[in-house]
Protein backbone atom coordinates (compact mmCIF):
# COMPACT_ATOMS: atom_id res chain seq x y z
CA UNK A 1 0.00 0.00 0.00
CA UNK A 2 1.41 3.30 -0.81
CA UNK A 3 1.44 5.62 1.81
CA UNK A 4 1.18 9.69 1.45
CA UNK A 5 5.21 9.35 2.17
CA UNK A 6 5.58 7.33 -0.89
CA UNK A 7 3.78 9.08 -3.01
CA UNK A 8 5.94 12.38 -2.17
CA UNK A 9 8.57 9.94 -2.69
CA UNK A 10 7.31 9.71 -6.28
CA UNK A 11 6.68 12.93 -6.64
CA UNK A 12 10.24 14.30 -6.03
CA UNK A 13 11.90 11.28 -7.75
CA UNK A 14 10.45 12.65 -10.75
CA UNK A 15 12.03 15.87 -10.78
CA UNK A 16 15.08 15.94 -12.45
CA UNK A 17 18.37 15.15 -10.70
CA UNK A 18 17.26 13.25 -7.74
CA UNK A 19 17.31 9.90 -7.24
CA UNK A 20 15.35 7.78 -4.75
CA UNK A 21 17.56 8.18 -1.72
CA UNK A 22 17.69 11.61 -2.09
CA UNK A 23 13.93 11.66 -3.02
CA UNK A 24 12.99 9.24 -0.09
CA UNK A 25 15.47 11.65 2.22
CA UNK A 26 13.07 15.07 1.25
CA UNK A 27 9.84 13.14 1.51
CA UNK A 28 11.02 12.54 5.63
CA UNK A 29 12.67 15.74 5.83
CA UNK A 30 9.28 17.37 4.76
CA UNK A 31 6.66 15.49 6.69
CA UNK A 32 8.74 16.30 9.64
CA UNK A 33 8.70 19.83 9.39
CA UNK A 34 6.50 22.46 11.19
CA UNK A 35 3.65 23.20 8.84
CA UNK A 36 4.45 26.44 8.79
CA UNK A 37 8.03 25.89 6.76
CA UNK A 38 5.68 23.44 5.18
CA UNK A 39 3.31 26.35 4.08
CA UNK A 40 6.02 28.63 3.42
CA UNK A 41 7.82 25.80 0.56
CA UNK A 42 4.15 25.51 -0.93
CA UNK A 43 3.34 29.22 -1.32
CA UNK A 44 7.13 29.48 -2.99
CA UNK A 45 6.08 26.82 -5.53
CA UNK A 46 2.32 27.69 -5.90
CA UNK A 47 4.19 31.83 -6.33
CA UNK A 48 6.77 31.05 -9.03
CA UNK A 49 4.49 29.17 -11.01
CA UNK A 50 1.24 31.54 -10.78
CA UNK A 51 3.73 34.50 -11.27
CA UNK A 52 6.88 33.75 -13.67
CA UNK A 53 6.26 33.93 -17.43
CA UNK A 54 7.44 34.26 -20.57
CA UNK A 55 8.38 37.71 -22.08
CA UNK A 56 6.59 38.66 -24.52
CA UNK A 57 9.76 39.78 -26.32
CA UNK A 58 12.64 37.66 -25.36
CA UNK A 59 10.69 34.55 -23.94
CA UNK A 60 12.70 34.99 -20.64
CA UNK A 61 10.94 34.06 -17.86
CA UNK A 62 10.01 37.14 -15.66
CA UNK A 63 7.70 37.94 -13.29
CA UNK A 64 7.12 41.61 -14.89
CA UNK A 65 6.39 41.65 -18.76
CA UNK A 66 8.43 42.61 -20.75
CA UNK A 67 10.68 41.32 -18.32
CA UNK A 68 13.60 43.49 -16.27
CA UNK A 69 16.12 43.38 -19.08
CA UNK A 70 14.11 44.22 -22.04
CA UNK A 71 12.44 46.69 -19.78
CA UNK A 72 16.28 48.23 -19.20
CA UNK A 73 16.73 51.64 -21.28
CA UNK A 74 20.37 51.22 -20.37
CA UNK A 75 20.66 48.26 -22.01
CA UNK A 76 22.22 47.78 -25.68
CA UNK A 77 19.34 47.59 -27.91
CA UNK A 78 21.80 47.01 -31.01
CA UNK A 79 22.75 43.62 -29.53
CA UNK A 80 20.62 40.16 -29.08
CA UNK A 81 22.36 37.72 -27.32
CA UNK A 82 20.39 34.10 -28.51
CA UNK A 83 20.28 31.09 -25.43
CA UNK A 84 18.45 27.99 -25.62
CA UNK A 85 17.05 28.52 -21.65
CA UNK A 86 16.54 30.84 -19.30
CA UNK A 87 18.95 29.75 -17.21
CA UNK A 88 21.50 30.48 -19.83
CA UNK A 89 19.74 33.96 -19.08
CA UNK A 90 20.90 33.90 -15.60
CA UNK A 91 24.38 32.52 -16.06
CA UNK A 92 25.75 34.66 -18.39
CA UNK A 93 24.10 37.57 -16.77
CA UNK A 94 26.01 36.56 -13.43
CA UNK A 95 28.94 36.53 -15.74
CA UNK A 96 28.62 40.02 -15.44
CA UNK A 97 29.99 41.35 -19.13
CA UNK A 98 27.06 41.09 -21.15
CA UNK A 99 24.74 44.60 -21.79
CA UNK A 100 22.68 43.93 -24.90
CA UNK A 101 19.36 42.07 -25.19
CA UNK A 102 17.99 38.49 -25.17
CA UNK A 103 16.12 35.89 -26.86
CA UNK A 104 15.09 32.33 -25.51
CA UNK A 105 14.41 29.45 -27.97
CA UNK A 106 13.61 27.50 -25.63
CA UNK A 107 15.40 24.56 -26.63
CA UNK A 108 17.90 23.86 -29.61
CA UNK A 109 17.17 21.78 -32.82
CA UNK A 110 17.28 18.26 -32.52
CA UNK A 111 14.98 16.28 -35.43
CA UNK A 112 15.75 12.82 -34.12
CA UNK A 113 14.00 14.59 -30.99
CA UNK A 114 11.27 15.80 -32.64
CA UNK A 115 11.99 19.09 -31.68
CA UNK A 116 12.00 21.30 -35.31
CA UNK A 117 12.31 24.84 -36.11
CA UNK A 118 8.53 25.55 -35.02
CA UNK A 119 9.05 23.76 -31.91
CA UNK A 120 11.68 26.71 -31.15
CA UNK A 121 10.94 30.71 -30.84
CA UNK A 122 13.21 31.36 -33.98
CA UNK A 123 10.06 32.68 -35.83
CA UNK A 124 9.47 35.59 -32.57
CA UNK A 125 13.54 36.03 -33.27
CA UNK A 126 12.93 36.74 -36.92
CA UNK A 127 9.82 38.92 -36.27
CA UNK A 128 11.80 40.81 -33.86
CA UNK A 129 14.85 41.54 -36.01
CA UNK A 130 12.68 42.93 -38.99
CA UNK A 131 10.89 44.80 -36.63
CA UNK A 132 13.96 46.56 -34.90
CA UNK A 133 17.34 47.77 -35.94
CA UNK A 134 19.65 44.85 -34.16
CA UNK A 135 23.25 45.04 -35.50
CA UNK A 136 24.67 41.95 -33.71
CA UNK A 137 23.00 38.75 -33.09
CA UNK A 138 25.49 36.24 -30.78
CA UNK A 139 24.69 33.25 -30.77
CA UNK A 140 24.55 31.47 -27.14
CA UNK A 141 23.27 27.99 -27.88
CA UNK A 142 25.30 25.09 -26.14
CA UNK A 143 28.39 24.13 -28.11
CA UNK A 144 27.23 20.66 -28.36
CA UNK A 145 25.63 18.89 -31.38
CA UNK A 146 22.15 20.35 -31.11
CA UNK A 147 23.52 23.63 -30.13
CA UNK A 148 25.95 24.11 -33.22
CA UNK A 149 23.59 23.17 -35.69
CA UNK A 150 21.11 25.50 -34.11
CA UNK A 151 23.67 28.08 -34.34
CA UNK A 152 24.42 27.25 -38.43
CA UNK A 153 20.67 27.42 -39.02
CA UNK A 154 20.01 30.90 -37.33
CA UNK A 155 23.21 32.18 -38.63
CA UNK A 156 22.39 31.67 -42.34
CA UNK A 157 19.17 33.27 -41.82
CA UNK A 158 20.19 35.93 -40.23
CA UNK A 159 23.23 37.04 -42.35
CA UNK A 160 20.55 36.71 -45.60
CA UNK A 161 19.32 39.91 -43.85
CA UNK A 162 22.24 41.92 -43.82
CA UNK A 163 22.87 41.51 -39.94
CA UNK A 164 25.94 40.73 -38.56
CA UNK A 165 26.01 36.85 -36.78
CA UNK A 166 28.27 36.26 -34.03
CA UNK A 167 29.20 32.77 -31.72
CA UNK A 168 30.49 32.68 -28.67
CA UNK A 169 34.05 31.09 -28.40
CA UNK A 170 34.27 28.25 -27.85
CA UNK A 171 36.31 28.44 -24.88
CA UNK A 172 33.40 26.24 -23.20
CA UNK A 173 34.18 22.23 -23.43
CA UNK A 174 32.67 20.64 -26.45
CA UNK A 175 29.78 18.73 -24.65
CA UNK A 176 29.15 21.30 -22.05
CA UNK A 177 26.40 23.22 -20.64
CA UNK A 178 26.31 26.91 -20.41
CA UNK A 179 24.24 27.14 -17.60
CA UNK A 180 27.04 25.33 -15.60
CA UNK A 181 29.95 26.98 -17.20
CA UNK A 182 31.89 29.09 -14.65
CA UNK A 183 31.54 32.88 -14.83
CA UNK A 184 35.25 34.14 -16.01
CA UNK A 185 34.80 31.17 -18.63
CA UNK A 186 31.69 32.54 -19.57
CA UNK A 187 32.70 36.16 -19.68
CA UNK A 188 35.71 35.04 -21.97
CA UNK A 189 33.53 32.59 -24.66
CA UNK A 190 31.05 36.02 -25.05
CA UNK A 191 34.17 38.36 -25.08
CA UNK A 192 35.57 36.56 -27.96
CA UNK A 193 32.57 35.85 -30.05
CA UNK A 194 33.42 35.24 -33.32
CA UNK A 195 32.22 36.21 -37.16
CA UNK A 196 29.73 33.31 -38.70
CA UNK B 1 15.07 42.28 -6.60
CA UNK B 2 13.87 39.08 -5.21
CA UNK B 3 11.07 36.83 -8.03
CA UNK B 4 9.23 34.36 -6.90
CA UNK B 5 11.48 32.35 -9.15
CA UNK B 6 14.41 33.24 -6.48
CA UNK B 7 12.13 32.75 -3.64
CA UNK B 8 11.76 29.16 -4.83
CA UNK B 9 15.27 28.46 -5.04
CA UNK B 10 16.03 29.48 -1.74
CA UNK B 11 13.35 27.22 -0.63
CA UNK B 12 14.15 24.71 -2.41
CA UNK B 13 18.23 25.36 -1.01
CA UNK B 14 16.91 25.09 2.70
CA UNK B 15 16.39 21.18 2.21
CA UNK B 16 18.90 18.73 2.84
CA UNK B 17 21.74 17.66 0.58
CA UNK B 18 20.21 20.35 -2.57
CA UNK B 19 23.15 22.74 -3.05
CA UNK B 20 22.38 26.08 -5.30
CA UNK B 21 22.88 24.50 -8.61
CA UNK B 22 20.24 21.58 -8.35
CA UNK B 23 18.12 24.66 -6.22
CA UNK B 24 17.72 26.77 -9.42
CA UNK B 25 17.52 23.51 -11.53
CA UNK B 26 14.39 22.60 -9.69
CA UNK B 27 13.18 26.09 -9.58
CA UNK B 28 12.94 26.40 -12.99
CA UNK B 29 11.79 23.27 -14.03
CA UNK B 30 9.02 23.65 -11.60
CA UNK B 31 7.89 26.96 -13.24
CA UNK B 32 8.21 25.47 -16.20
CA UNK B 33 6.02 22.35 -15.40
CA UNK B 34 2.06 22.00 -16.66
CA UNK B 35 0.44 23.40 -13.84
CA UNK B 36 -1.76 20.31 -13.51
CA UNK B 37 1.85 18.68 -12.67
CA UNK B 38 2.70 21.50 -10.21
CA UNK B 39 -0.36 20.80 -8.66
CA UNK B 40 0.35 17.06 -8.50
CA UNK B 41 3.11 17.93 -6.63
CA UNK B 42 1.96 20.81 -4.17
CA UNK B 43 -0.65 18.24 -3.66
CA UNK B 44 1.50 15.56 -2.47
CA UNK B 45 3.77 17.81 -0.34
CA UNK B 46 0.27 18.48 1.70
CA UNK B 47 -1.12 15.34 1.25
CA UNK B 48 1.82 13.33 3.10
CA UNK B 49 2.63 16.87 5.64
CA UNK B 50 -1.55 15.80 6.62
CA UNK B 51 -2.09 12.49 7.12
CA UNK B 52 1.89 11.35 8.27
CA UNK B 53 1.82 11.49 12.32
CA UNK B 54 3.61 9.38 14.38
CA UNK B 55 2.47 6.30 15.73
CA UNK B 56 1.40 6.92 19.16
CA UNK B 57 3.02 3.34 20.61
CA UNK B 58 6.31 3.45 18.27
CA UNK B 59 6.55 7.02 17.62
CA UNK B 60 7.51 5.87 13.67
CA UNK B 61 5.80 7.93 10.34
CA UNK B 62 2.66 6.31 9.68
CA UNK B 63 -0.81 7.39 7.97
CA UNK B 64 -2.41 5.10 10.76
CA UNK B 65 -2.26 5.35 14.94
CA UNK B 66 -1.44 2.52 16.15
CA UNK B 67 1.15 1.99 12.72
CA UNK B 68 0.77 -1.03 10.24
CA UNK B 69 3.94 -2.47 12.05
CA UNK B 70 2.34 -2.15 16.05
CA UNK B 71 -1.35 -3.11 14.53
CA UNK B 72 0.15 -6.02 12.54
CA UNK B 73 -0.45 -9.32 14.35
CA UNK B 74 1.59 -11.51 13.02
CA UNK B 75 5.07 -9.77 14.27
CA UNK B 76 6.63 -11.10 17.12
CA UNK B 77 5.84 -8.81 19.91
CA UNK B 78 8.41 -9.69 22.38
CA UNK B 79 10.95 -8.04 20.59
CA UNK B 80 11.94 -4.12 20.04
CA UNK B 81 14.08 -2.38 17.87
CA UNK B 82 15.26 1.03 18.88
CA UNK B 83 16.13 2.95 16.06
CA UNK B 84 17.17 6.69 15.91
CA UNK B 85 15.05 7.56 12.80
CA UNK B 86 11.60 6.59 10.97
CA UNK B 87 14.44 5.87 7.71
CA UNK B 88 15.90 3.21 9.95
CA UNK B 89 12.82 1.27 10.28
CA UNK B 90 12.35 1.69 6.38
CA UNK B 91 15.35 0.55 5.73
CA UNK B 92 15.30 -2.16 8.03
CA UNK B 93 12.13 -3.66 7.03
CA UNK B 94 13.46 -3.38 3.69
CA UNK B 95 16.41 -6.08 4.41
CA UNK B 96 13.38 -8.33 5.01
CA UNK B 97 14.52 -10.29 8.38
CA UNK B 98 13.41 -8.33 10.71
CA UNK B 99 10.09 -9.53 12.16
CA UNK B 100 9.75 -7.70 16.02
CA UNK B 101 8.21 -4.51 16.68
CA UNK B 102 9.93 -0.73 16.35
CA UNK B 103 11.00 2.13 18.66
CA UNK B 104 11.96 5.37 16.82
CA UNK B 105 13.77 7.29 19.51
CA UNK B 106 13.88 10.71 16.78
CA UNK B 107 17.56 11.07 17.35
CA UNK B 108 20.44 10.36 19.63
CA UNK B 109 22.13 11.89 22.55
CA UNK B 110 24.58 14.28 22.15
CA UNK B 111 24.75 16.85 24.87
CA UNK B 112 27.06 19.56 22.79
CA UNK B 113 24.01 19.94 20.71
CA UNK B 114 21.51 19.95 22.98
CA UNK B 115 20.01 16.81 22.59
CA UNK B 116 19.49 15.17 26.08
CA UNK B 117 17.46 12.40 27.10
CA UNK B 118 14.06 14.40 27.86
CA UNK B 119 14.45 15.10 23.82
CA UNK B 120 14.18 11.59 22.89
CA UNK B 121 11.04 9.26 23.40
CA UNK B 122 12.93 7.46 26.20
CA UNK B 123 10.40 7.91 28.62
CA UNK B 124 7.76 6.12 26.16
CA UNK B 125 10.55 3.21 25.28
CA UNK B 126 10.56 2.41 29.27
CA UNK B 127 6.53 3.05 29.74
CA UNK B 128 6.21 0.50 26.66
CA UNK B 129 8.85 -1.88 28.37
CA UNK B 130 6.85 -1.68 31.58
CA UNK B 131 3.77 -2.35 30.24
CA UNK B 132 4.11 -5.15 27.83
CA UNK B 133 6.07 -8.43 28.01
CA UNK B 134 9.36 -7.95 25.98
CA UNK B 135 11.99 -10.21 25.81
CA UNK B 136 14.42 -8.27 24.08
CA UNK B 137 15.23 -4.91 23.29
CA UNK B 138 17.74 -4.79 20.13
CA UNK B 139 19.45 -1.33 19.87
CA UNK B 140 20.03 -0.73 16.33
CA UNK B 141 21.21 3.41 16.86
CA UNK B 142 23.93 4.39 14.17
CA UNK B 143 27.53 3.32 14.61
CA UNK B 144 28.66 6.31 15.41
CA UNK B 145 29.53 8.39 18.20
CA UNK B 146 26.09 9.71 19.42
CA UNK B 147 24.54 6.05 18.41
CA UNK B 148 26.99 4.35 20.55
CA UNK B 149 26.56 6.60 23.66
CA UNK B 150 23.03 6.26 23.32
CA UNK B 151 22.90 2.52 23.24
CA UNK B 152 25.17 2.41 26.23
CA UNK B 153 22.71 4.57 28.19
CA UNK B 154 19.75 2.62 27.13
CA UNK B 155 21.51 -0.77 27.51
CA UNK B 156 21.96 0.06 31.41
CA UNK B 157 18.81 0.97 31.75
CA UNK B 158 17.02 -1.66 30.30
CA UNK B 159 18.88 -4.68 31.44
CA UNK B 160 18.21 -3.03 35.06
CA UNK B 161 14.39 -3.99 34.02
CA UNK B 162 15.77 -7.74 33.58
CA UNK B 163 15.21 -7.18 29.88
CA UNK B 164 17.99 -8.91 27.44
CA UNK B 165 19.39 -6.21 25.14
CA UNK B 166 21.62 -6.71 22.43
CA UNK B 167 23.04 -4.12 19.68
CA UNK B 168 22.92 -4.97 16.35
CA UNK B 169 26.85 -5.99 14.78
CA UNK B 170 29.23 -3.56 13.77
CA UNK B 171 29.07 -4.84 10.58
CA UNK B 172 28.35 -1.59 9.57
CA UNK B 173 31.04 0.85 8.85
CA UNK B 174 31.73 2.83 11.88
CA UNK B 175 30.53 6.40 10.86
CA UNK B 176 28.24 5.26 9.25
CA UNK B 177 24.31 5.73 8.24
CA UNK B 178 21.88 2.89 8.76
CA UNK B 179 19.84 4.23 6.33
CA UNK B 180 21.97 4.39 3.36
CA UNK B 181 23.15 0.68 4.51
CA UNK B 182 22.83 -1.95 1.71
CA UNK B 183 20.48 -4.56 2.88
CA UNK B 184 22.72 -7.61 3.21
CA UNK B 185 24.71 -5.61 5.30
CA UNK B 186 22.21 -4.49 7.53
CA UNK B 187 20.60 -8.24 7.23
CA UNK B 188 23.43 -9.19 8.63
CA UNK B 189 24.09 -6.88 11.59
CA UNK B 190 20.51 -7.72 13.05
CA UNK B 191 21.24 -11.59 13.08
CA UNK B 192 24.62 -10.84 14.38
CA UNK B 193 23.57 -8.82 17.34
CA UNK B 194 25.41 -9.24 20.42
CA UNK B 195 24.85 -9.00 24.02
CA UNK B 196 25.11 -5.91 25.91
ZN1 LIG C 1 12.31 40.08 -22.13
ZN1 LIG D 1 3.84 1.93 15.61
Amino acid sequence: MDTPLDKLTEEFRRLPGIGVKTARKLAYYIVQQPASRVDEFVDAIRDAKANMHFCSVCFNLSSQDPCPICSDISRDRSTICVVETPQDVQAIERSGDYHGLYHVLHGALSPLDGVNVEDLRIRELLQRLGNTTVKEVILATDPDVEGEATALYLARLIKTAGIRVTRIARGLPMGGDIEYADEATLAGAVANRQEM
